[in-house]
């Protein structure tokens, strides 16, 4: 048995050997130039990891697991066109080195690639897998969409906010385990079992996320702190905000620095922080992280995974729910 | 067995009944829209005439044969974002009736809807079509590629064109004829030769569609006559044209006329035209598709179909190349 580290490893040299380029240039070296922006290549990684603690190996289920990983960075392309976004990982993106067709086309490209790299595979896994991946797949654009509805709606409950995240984030992150573990010959039930726990991990990896562009440390978190609160994202921290501060000045502080995003942002983002500090909504966040933690846990011990594979899922996760804030 | 034109009217009832519409609703409904501007819904019908041709029947093809029609409305969407097309078949572009950003996740979802809708079979099926859709999404969007990329080249070979309309047109044409006939138990024998069948059709239709441009008539075609002349377009007609005309006048003439948009519109046609005919490109071309209709019916007649079948293919495919102009 491999561990995490280990597999992941081997993720990492798969993905960088993986030939892509072909012709047309113009089409194949965007895809090669975004999967080398990097990345924990975690769900991959994941999927392997499942697919081994249920069967003892994994390399079936190398192909199926790196379509993951190119799905995920076809919705990043896509995404950095809609979001407008100059740079991911500190890489000019896609659009911004060639154009906003490039982005739409090889991204396109990408997640054609993808199910062709899913099908990669005996006929029998490929009919397990491909229901879970199609419909991880729809799931992430529902999610996409209602993250582009809630930025001009100002009525968002935290039920939906929750239910977008579980699209966005939290269904590929389940659905890598699902697939892994169908690869390695899981019951229905048992990767019904690591779905469920990959939900709960990838809701609280979304929180942890939401937390620590507030509370994060610039040099270990890699990205600029407080750009949520710099283009008015409704976080869970802003959400939950508003709802412990209803009645209060509070409530319309919150809501006039999320009017505008002319303020003069570290003036903002200390306003905002301020309140979120007096609204202790913090503590909420990491109350709600830890709920969605734990529940995810007792799924993943109520699959017939042996031990040890668990215990080192549970460490594993443990760590991308990392304090460093 | 039914008629091509009793299969078509089916198609077209079955995808008016095709409820897609779902939350979030921003997502879906640009979906249904782009369904409903129409076409002749050629593909999902040769889909489904292939395989009654080879088996008597086609209900357990109907999802995937929709799934080639959901495909090629959602290369509409993304092709229209890219080229900024405001008006597809006289109705606004989802682009133009949302906005850009919709119509990129609209059309993925779209790809993501038709791969769902061919795995609606039985397994082996499944199995069997896979690849063949695989290789016709990924063929489509290298053609895409090549022909964004001949816009800005001035030395594109007559076999880089044909090369592009195989990819961007004839593959999904076949592909349809393969995928269909595969589901219908065809052998690999005959699934090829109707696909080479396609193939031959498809590049056929596209030079029509070229001479349609210019030979046209308004009130038949539908469309305006001339668009590929002002855009600069290089077809079939300006390759051969130019090859006709090395080291003429006519060579720079026509060099001329397709170096900038900004002539008079009637005036570029009328002398582009005057050019085609002094070098008789028209015969050129009518000669192509001829040629190339005549291999895809020997291809066809190889095949193992029925005779009757045989003959109603050939027979609409002629009309398909229909001589108004």
């Amino acid at each position: 048995m491999e561990t995490i580290k280990e597999i992941q490893k081997k993720v990492i040299d798969r993905l960088a050997e993986l030939n892509l380029v072909k012709e047309p240039k113009g089409l194949y070296e965007p895809i090669v130039y975004e999967l080398q922006v990097g990345g924990k290549r975690l769900r991959p990684t994941l999927a392997l990891y499942a697919c081994q603690a249920f069967s003892g190996s994994y390399e079936h289920a190398f192909s199926p697991a790196l379509a993951l990983e190119v799905f995920h960075n076809f919705t990043l392309m896509h995404d950095d066109v809609m979001d407008n976004a100059d740079k991911r990982r500190n890489k000019p993106t896609v659009h911004k080195v060639w154009n906003v067709n490039t982005a739409i086309l090889s991204g396109d490209t990408m997640m054609a690639k993808a199910y062709e790299m899913l099908s990669q595979t005996d006929d029998k896994t490929f009919c397990r897998i491909f229901k879970p991946f199609s419909d991880t797949v729809l799931g992430v654009m529902e999610g996409q969409q209602y993250d582009m509805d809630f930025e001009t709606r100002d009525d968002v409950t935290i039920p939906e906010y929750i239910e977008m995240i579980r699209l966005k984030t939290a269904v590929l992150i389940a659905g890598s385990l699902k697939i892994g573990a169908l690869c390695g010959g899981a019951s229905d039930a048992d990767a019904d079992a690591v779905y469920k726990f990959g939900i709960g991990v990838g809701l609280s990896f979304q929180i942890c996320d939401d937390l620590l562009d507030v509370y994060g440390d610039t040099a270990t978190f890699g990205k600029n702190i407080g750009g949520d609160i710099a283009c008015n994202k409704k976080t869970y921290l802003y959400l939950k905000s508003l709802e412990l501060a209803a009645g209060t000045s509070a409530e319309s502080e919150l809501k006039h620095w999320f009017s505008s995003t002319d303020f003069d942002k570290t003036e903002k983002f200390n306003a905002v922080v301020a309140l979120y500090n007096q609204l202790g909504v913090r503590q909420q966040a990491e109350a709600i992280m830890d709920e969605q933690y734990e529940e995810a846990k007792r799924y993943l011990l109520s699959s017939s995974m042996p031990q040890a594979q668990k215990d080192e899922l549970v460490t594993f996760a443990a760590s991308l729910l990392h304090r460093n804030y």
